[in-house]
């Protein structure tokens, strides 16, 4: 039979989140009556409110009538393309600007074309998984090294530098993955830390993607929502987005990424028109019914819905925090981001997650996962309901 | 700034749906009182049969309520694997072989990920674009040398073959992409022809994809829906298929792969065991409305309506069919599939897409831009409003 593709080969056996799941199919099969949370799993929970989802089920209900019908949709609606440049970029960009995808995840994993196999990598570490195991599969990294793999150029975020990278690391042109507010800490970079970065990015010839999936956590109001509030972003910067969290839109599949016309490679070819070409070839586009439901997202009760339900889960995150804050937990996040990054100086993430959920039945994330940076830490999601949060904040004490 | 994927440089420029679209604006711009209809694009345009969208509706309503609420559903709802497996296969796999996915297209673009750039490519020519495209984008095929892409081999289906290529042109380990129904030719491989292939995949250490998109449309009970009605196939082919045509659901977008655990590379690691990563790493799943609406359509009822959908589609193109035959043009295809292919002998293709655009104000597909072979064909789409393919059949008399 032909080979496995030897990128394959490279990567780590177990993806981290259906990892968790074992872990925590194990301990139910082995304590059949525990009754267990989980704060594992950034996955929404609550249903999607009124008048976004009146959008999905008249979209759904169009499709059955001649008039309302509609097939392929390559490059996403329109209306809702020009919606999202005017409600998160001040209408900063044109149409053809802005991707309709099915997830920033998803987009994440096919951006990485634009550039390939001979790409060199910077994250930050800890991260999101897509950005290093996407970067593994398309060959722009090596094989794993005991704490990283090989060719990725990790940018540690610690307590010890307030969560933000020493930008000096970052090589001569790569690509940069960054997320603010960030997953798994919960950290939110400010103007000055965005600024930096793009400086950063400008002089070391790199291209960042930057992942805002959490933007509408946002509450602070000095704090960036979008990379593009910095001048000479649209030169350096994909910004990649998602309907998930902030409309309960985990299961719908819905987002978008920005590749501004600005954006070139090292020979002054478009990014925007390669993106175009790759989105063209290997996508059809998102849902016509998530679309019109992201659509509704947008008008002005729709944004009312999505502060009403970020504001729920910022709820959570503040009960989850109050209570590792009660034990002299030392964390971050929470604030403006629905993710709690709880540190357990000198002990292993995978140890406190398997401690958290012996002694509470609490589902975490091992910090570990995330990448190196991340060992000692376990984080905390706020998606719950509340009465589950309430209980597993309860439980905590345990510890 | 970084570097372009050096790939992207060897693709063409246009994907060939958006060079279409194009010409067939510019031609609109020109001739602007001109009523263009298109049998272009394989695109549906009927309304969604009432039971099926109403599963897609109601699965719309639940996600607003607490009871019917979902997040992540990253592989697919267990419910609707095991229905496929069912009505598709009669049970013959189980739930963990059969991925939901947002499409056929998009399952292709990443399926060539499990093997990567040093593979060799097989393709039946013409074909779909996203065999080929895809394989340059992943660095599987090199630079355009005129009529191909470096390091494909292209197998010729052509009148003088039937339409079945000659197997013998299959490298040993490489990756064959084969499509029946066909797209764009309409012509279905029979029993014999399967056959024939998975013994030469088997005997070249090589692995099918298999496109089986346009099953539904078969109609001669003798012809094969699936490659694995043949023995040993399991062994050697992952299957895609979609509800796109059959159900309509073209920008609802649904389908599914079946990578059988019996799959193995040449070092004996399971494909199926990769693609679940790879699925996990770069993709978020289907739409959970989508999927709703897919259950509803492998329900009792959902089946008629699928069955009257194709029946409805198969009548357009017995219309063309019999209206390019009217003509003495000699074409295959629309019986058992949506597609007309029709030949020009000695004529360009592009140049025959001209004049039909312009005699008859009818949009076709250029069989040159399926691959090689497609030369002085072009395709007829059986999509369409039965009054817009009679008024065109009409037309087609001013060739």
């Amino acid at each position: 039979m032909i080979k496995r593709n030897p990128c394959i080969t490279n990567i780590k056996a177990g993806y981290l989140f259906p990892e968790i799941a074992k872990r925590r199919r194990e301990y139910a099969a082995a304590n059949p009556n525990a009754k267990i949370i989980s704060l594992g799993v950034g996955n929404t929970t609550e249903p999607i409110f009124p008048h976004i989802n009146s959008g999905l089920t008249e979209g759904a209900k169009q499709l059955g009538t001649a008039e309302g019908y509609s097939g392929y949709q390559d490059e996403g609606l329109p209306e809702l393309r020009e919606k999202i440049s005017t409600v998160f970029y001040g209408g900063k960009f044109t149409i053809d600007e802005i991707f309709i995808s099915d997830g920033a995840k998803c987009d994440i994993g096919r951006l990485q074309l634009l550039f390939g196999a001979g790409t060199k990598i910077a994250v930050q570490d800890p991260s999101y998984p897509v950005y290093v195991d996407g970067s593994v599969l398309i060959g722009a990294a090596g094989g794993w090294e005991g704490s990283g793999y090989a060719g990725i150029t990790y940018l540690p975020c610690t307590a010890e530098n307030n969560y933000f990278p020493n930008l000096d690391l970052i090589p001569q042109n790569s690509l940069i993955y960054f997320c603010s507010p960030n997953n798994p800490t919960g950290a939110v970079t400010d103007r000055a830390g965005l600024t930096a970065l793009v400086e950063a990015a400008l002089a070391k010839k790199s291209i960042i993607v930057f992942d805002a999936a959490y933007s509408e956590f946002i509450r602070a109001p000095a704090l960036p929502k979008t990379i593009y509030e910095i001048e000479k972003a649209d030169t350096c910067a994909i910004e990649v987005n998602s309907f998930s969290k902030p409309a309960g839109f985990t299961g719908v599949r819905l987002g978008w990424s920005v590749v501004p016309k600005a954006l070139k490679y090292s020979g002054g070819e478009s990014v925007n028109a390669d993106w175009n070409r790759i989105a063209g070839t290997i996508f059809n586009g998102a849902s016509n019914i998530a679309q019109a439901g992201g659509l509704a997202a947008l008008s002005e009760t729709g944004i009312k819905e999505i502060r009403s339900l970020t504001d729920f889960y910022l709820g959570n995150a503040k009960l989850i925090r109050e209570a590792l804050q009660k034990l002299g937990i030392t964390c971050i996040g929470g604030d403006n981001s629905p993710y709690i990054w709880a540190h357990f100086p000198g002990k292993d993430s995978w140890e406190v997650f398997s401690q958290i959920l012996e002694k509470c039945q609490v589902v975490t994330t091992p910090g570990v996962g995330f990448g190196p940076a991340g060992q000692s830490f376990v984080r905390f999601s706020a998606f719950g309901h509340r009465a589950d949060v309430e209980e597993a904040c309860k439980r905590l004490s345990n510890l």
